[in-house]
């Protein structure tokens, strides 16, 4: 009598939460120092001292119901206009608070997008494996739309054009990219986005309606070695950027974020009002009104990220001279090298003896890979290496 | 190629929210002291200061990554379990953390439950006149159910079980209570609730299958002349109990609230398991972490709501003693009068020319009525008692 493939994700959980929730168990245990848990993307560095100060001096100059009453449902113009200028500084875009649709965190804005997109149980958006895998819950059992997977080029994490072009057909909605990657750590080229770009424009106009880009942007300031992430939205004009400040600013908990609408999406209006219709349908009354204000203020702000570029260099030398294959991630706080053996679960399960906490690539819709999420302290992944070299001489590496 | 019921939706938004824009708009023009809005139940009571305090000791005091990091997706136990406290000490039932799903607010954990119970497109969830309208919007588009609407009994705003019971069928899967009510402010009798749990267990079992109560209950606390409201979950054991802190702490914005399952409830584990299941599908990752901190401190702690009990009086007094016709409202902030006129909506388009914002009762499901929200200054209801006598005049009250 309920439903009971809610009632199925509900008992399952992510992995990602089941072997953080395992993890909380064993560290109650062993002491949280020697869990090793690389499996969730819960940024360790602190938010950034303006974020704290913001909160205190919002908390103690301004009137609480003016801090913590209802905003309008997009959001108050105040931030969405910080939000625009902060973009427009750096991308010489010239977006305004009316492009801008607060949300609670990249969840809800990805959600909401698929909900707002959907007309038909026939629609079907594309996402590229590997890919964060509530995508698909969100796609099929959110939004009730199809959840089309493109298989993963696991040579470079790059798109898979040949399989991508098969798929697309006339009840392609929507195309899903995450760049800097979850869980590659890839960052997608100038090459990949001038292709993918130039075939949506083709196919939107082969099939006479648009096909829309949602792009899941909350790496979008994590990366490496001082390369440029190409900003998606003037590549393509109907891209709708889904982002969150979960990991730029440190806040994942406190669940905010956007929906950026460009002028350039066709019937822009439309668009932005399926936005705001798909956030009241699923019950988003208002982005959380105190770091609304803290958004104002903190817009243009980050996190100390430098942490995670030293993490990233220990773990992947250490990993590839062990004998580990893997693509060197470019950006986010993730790699994806290859198993040793194929089994990826029977791999983690493995790995979980040394209390090393992993997530199998299947869980990405990649067999054979594994999640290392490393937004940890540096002296934890010093202190993994070790453990990461024993499992690799059990397999012979 | 959008969805058009959600398009819809987010031009039309909600008639109080419009109304709301309208009168930012408007303030703009004439000033925010010259507008009487009473459109949207945004309280004006400050947030009590054992927050704000809490606020700036855990930001000060605690790691911001343990602050603002992610959470369980059911919320940090501890503040799970001072919840159930709460509840334990005032109602003498013996809830633990495991009954507890925290939410965005109630709108959150409303639209969680229609979508953990929708297993089929023929579920009926039954609501009463007059009613929340986003209750439709939720069970409809939210999660694909139908919405049975029970006529109002207009002379005490009670349940119209003749109705009711006409009604019931074994499709019937929830039906939702809300009292103190949004937005007749009429709090539901001992009897109400006597005849209501007894007539579900009857049916129930009639049908072979629990009809859950879902008891949106955002205004428990605020009730006048020492009333008590009869705390619902013990008197039905299939309750679902969805709360916000958005009244009792003034903290509308913040959207922090919850799910109450308790143990009562048939297949328990299997319920809260979809409830955790239906907020994942909806993208709610977890409740926003500060609040939730928050709350572990601040539970058992309320807002000063003296101020609308005084509103009620003047409200009522002053508009009954004008000619208006209106239920005696034992709770919440809301007064629900009829109006002079059948058209409502021509009444309320009437009244803005004076600058008073009010709610068609239309929107809640009876005609001929209007809502006024009085979570505003003493002032601002004294200064709007000589518009509303204009008004009366204009129909030769």
């Amino acid at each position: 009598m309920l439903n009971q493939n809610i009632l199925a994700l509900g008992k399952k959980r992510s992995t990602i939460r089941e072997i953080f929730e395992f993890g909380n168990q064993r560290a109650k245990i062993v002491g949280r120092e020697n869990i090793f848990d690389f499996s969730i993307g819960n940024p360790n560095v602190p938010a950034p001292d303006s974020v704290q100060q913001a909160i205190c001096d919002i908390i103690n100059t301004q009137h609480p119901s003016s801090v913590h009453g209802y905003t309008s449902a997009q959001g108050i113009e105040d931030s969405r206009t910080a939000i625009a200028e902060s973009l427009n500084a750096r991308f010489g875009t010239d977006y305004s608070a009316k492009n801008l649709y607060l949300t609670a965190g990249a969840a809800a804005s990805i959600s909401i997008c698929f909900k707002a997109l959907t007309a038909s149980p026939e629609d079907e958006f594309i996402v590229f494996a590997p890919f964060f895998p509530e995508y698909q819950v969100f796609i099929e059992h959110g939004a009730g739309a199809k959840c089309i997977v493109i298989p993963a080029q696991v040579q470079d994490f790059q798109i898979n054009f040949e399989e991508f072009e098969k798929n697309l057909n006339p009840h392609t909605k929507g195309v899903v990219i995450n760049s800097p990657n979850n869980p590659s750590g890839v960052v997608y080229s100038d090459e990949t986005i001038s292709r993918l770009s130039a075939l949506l424009n083709a196919k939107s106009e082969e099939y006479g309606h648009p096909i829309y880009l949602i792009s899941d942007e909350p790496y979008r300031e994590i990366i490496y070695d001082g390369i440029k992430v190409p900003f998606i939205a003037p590549n393509y004009k109907n891209t709708l950027v889904c982002y969150s400040y979960s990991k730029s600013l440190s806040l994942p908990g406190e669940r905010i974020g956007y929906v950026l609408v460009p002028n350039t999406v066709d019937n822009f209006g439309d668009v932005y009002a399926a936005v705001c219709g798909a956030g009241r349908v699923l019950g988003y009354v208002c982005a959380p009104a105190l770091f609304q204000h803290v958004i104002t203020r903190c817009a243009a702000d980050i996190a100390d990220i430098s942490i995670y570029e030293e993490n990233r260099n220990i773990l992947f030398e250490g990993l590839t001279s062990m004998g580990y294959n893997c693509v060197k991630p470019e950006g986010a706080f993730y790699l994806f090298p290859k198993t040793p053996e194929e089994n990826d679960y029977a791999f983690c399960e493995r790995a979980k003896k040394y209390d090393l906490l992993l997530v199998p690539g299947t869980d990405f819709g990649v067999s054979g890979h594994m999640r290392i999420s490393y937004c940890v302290q540096t002296q934890t992944v010093r202190r993994a290496l070790p453990l990461f070299e024993k499992l690799a001489k059990e397999y012979g590496l």
